[in-house]
């Protein structure tokens, strides 16, 4: 892997188009938080394929769209060249055009939108970056979140843009659980694995795998936490009574494999303190996931991300330490900075 | 007063267990910002014949084991030892289980969702104060209310848990003034108890004198600015032409109460200017309370604190001098520092 | 315009009640960014006649009350002198003022209400103020739009205040485009001008000529974007085919006027580079306009100027240089501070 990496990244030394395929790569990658274009190009099959298998090539199409358009909007706006070039000015725009295209009718009038959509995702990115300046909290995906909320909010006033796969407006009303709706260990195993190919927007069991290699290829604890999270979360939703269809397809699991991703290997070192707090901050986001669904529901926007980027900018700002060796230290346990 | 505390203080720093009692203790007076076991001992007395009186001692059984799980959670992340002793840690939870064992029918899993809820408060108020640092604002009752928020949207999504005391979900709709409903003295006399023991969500008047002994024992100002409050909500919901039922029951007055507490007792000293700007906030969380009532209405959700929380930070955040001698300092009169 | 200007400083310099005056004037023309007495008295009487001729007189006069209140209100909050002087504390006052008494039916009540929401958007004003420290990012009408809001929200609780020209509330539903609405181009042109009279809720071409004067008699600048703004606007919801009775009413074009004028004229300096980001978040604007009226239909308020604030503090935030000398000098292009 280190022998690919490096002759790829002497490659693109030379290479104007290469490294900007690079940086693209790199901007897939990152929305699981992996600065790797490997990873990028298997999560990039596993896109192609989940959008082939549900019978929509067009979105991922949208989604490679977006993510140039990102990358190139970036650039004129003389962005941090560190950050651009670990493709973290992508990430965002490639959710945007997967998840326009993925809840709006095609159209000319979508490709408008996707392009518009990639590039205010980046101003979005730039504006997040210093408002969490004060705390260092990462950006998450809070950017996509924001500029798709708006995008799909302003399609109930514009008659150019359906949003034929968008959910139906209502108020709130208590759940009624399904009479019979027992889950087999299958569709248990299934939601697993839909609930890591959500991430992308998608529903594939292959595209699940594909990610989970992705993964590995650049972090085995990466892949491992997001298949724990994804157990996690699965069961949890299940033991709560949470509606089955939402479990079988993933729908309830993809926003906590992020935040298992987040928590565990990325903003902490693992560690069993560190298992520990990931494990409840998970188990939340799974409640807010369905907290989410239901207060979007006088809105008819599906809840995106949203729920991991709450979590998990609660589960970070308190910026405790987690390390077991901090006690035995001479510092005082409870200095929060 | 002084001489219990002393010996209290003696006998808990001799034995762990007294001292987890009396952190418990403090945690449910800094409900209204006391940090004294005693007015925590008398609230939980109030809390405890409030639910009594109600049917529904599950409610005070909920507070207290949600206090002891957020002390332990504290412990365990480590945190401030001052804040600790003092309580911080502790208000939130309280809150949080009363407010689910109130909105949620008895079942096993609501006290997984007591101590799920009373953990993650502890999160949600270590993050919520590294959150407000560049402003140096207290963290009021933030942590409760988003805390809750989640876990009670989330059920609407659960068919393991029911919201049985929840607000229906509708559609916003012009308020039809109630023909015949000219409230007597007595009914605004126990809107304005009900107002103070609602704090603690009971409609009690018993509770409500409990509370205003327990304020008293520390603070005479603080029991005076309740009450003051408390009568001042009432009468400009009155004046309005708030539902007489909000009025009566207290529901339109203790985001008012807290508010006058905080403004005219806790973060500024009480002086002429001080009493004109706590009467303005205090007004104005009346018009909040309304504001969020229905706000809140299509998502089926009570407004908790929410009000106060959201006019005490408007208020706190503009750290104006109010005291009367800074007009004749030689400072500039508007240095907003 | 010079002599004028310093004839009525030294007139000032004399006398307090014409210092007065000044200031509430400023207060006026900071709306849209102009510290100038006399664009506030043009502005002035565009609110006057566009009142007037709306047969709504009480609307002007709620206004002047309003910027009256809240110039007193800082005053006895001894706020920062420099910004007093400037009427920074003014123009959400008259902003307030104007749309209640615009939304609100006439009653005693509302005067009250009037003066404490012209009161309260000075604290509010204070807190954003201090809240936005850290990113040194501008207030923009944000106290002006919490303010309403919270006071709005409120009145579907209060049978006291009547919201006669608030929207009614229902849930979200696809918007269904007019089968026969293809507007000319006189619509749209009075469609432009509305755009720009409606930034003080004003559907008047008079009003929008006396405005433009204004800002002209200021800023040259300021004028051109605007009017550019609002074409823009009006281009854009035409072509995402917004409804025709919004586009003619001026109502998707007054939040993108003033982003123009902000982005264009007055935290960046004009150029190529500008201009484009400008115009980008000015069609931004117009989606954010069309994504808030759709989220606040279950509460059944006015959208007022949230979108201007939202794109507006976003667009702000990054705080690129997009000056085009920084090409060529010797710094990094990416430098984000």
């Amino acid at each position: 892997m280190k022998n690919i990496l490096a002759k790829w990244e002497s490659l693109c030394a030379k290479s104007g188009v290469l490294r900007f395929v690079d940086i693209n790569l790199r901007g897939i990658g990152q929305v699981m938080f992996q600065d790797n274009p490997v990873t990028g190009a298997i999560f990039l099959i596993a896109i192609a394929w989940g959008s082939y298998a549900a019978g929509a090539p067009q979105v991922a199409i949208a989604g490679v769209v977006a993510v140039i358009v990102a990358t190139l909007t970036a650039q004129w706006l003389r962005v941090d060249e560190k950050s651009f070039a670990s493709g973290l000015y992508g990430y965002n725009g490639v959710l945007v055009g997967l998840a326009l295209a993925t809840f709006l009718a095609p159209s000319a009038l979508l490709w408008v939108y996707v392009v518009l959509g990639a590039a205010v995702s980046v101003v979005v990115m730039l504006g997040t970056t210093n408002a969490l300046k004060p705390w260092s909290v990462a950006e998450l995906t809070f950017p996509f979140v924001i500029t798709t909320w708006i995008l799909l909010l302003a399609t109930y006033g514009f008659s150019g843009l359906a949003g034929t796969a968008l959910p139906s407006g209502s108020v709130v009303i208590p759940f009624q659980p399904y009479e019979a709706s027992p889950l087999r260990l299958v569709e248990l195993v299934q939601g697993v694995f839909l609930s890591i190919s959500q991430v992308f927007l998608k529903a594939s069991g292959v595209a699940a795998v594909l990610l989970l290699a992705g993964l590995a290829v650049n972090s085995i604890a990466a892949a491992g936490f997001a298949l724990a999270g994804a157990i996690l979360a699965v069961a949890t939703a299940h033991l709560l009574g949470a509606e089955s269809a939402l479990i079988t397809g993933g729908l309830l699991g993809f926003s906590p494999v992020l935040t298992a991703i987040a928590l565990g290997t990325v903003f902490y070192r693992p560690s069993w303190r560190v298992a520990i707090y990931t494990a409840v901050g998970t188990i939340f986001t799974v409640v807010a996931q369905a907290a989410l669904n239901v207060a979007l529901t006088p809105f008819a926007i599906p809840a995106l991300t949203a729920p991991f980027v709450l979590v998990t900018w609660l589960f970070l700002l308190p910026r405790q330490r987690l390390e077991e060796e901090a006690v035995a230290s001479l510092e005082k346990p409870g200095a929060t900075a």
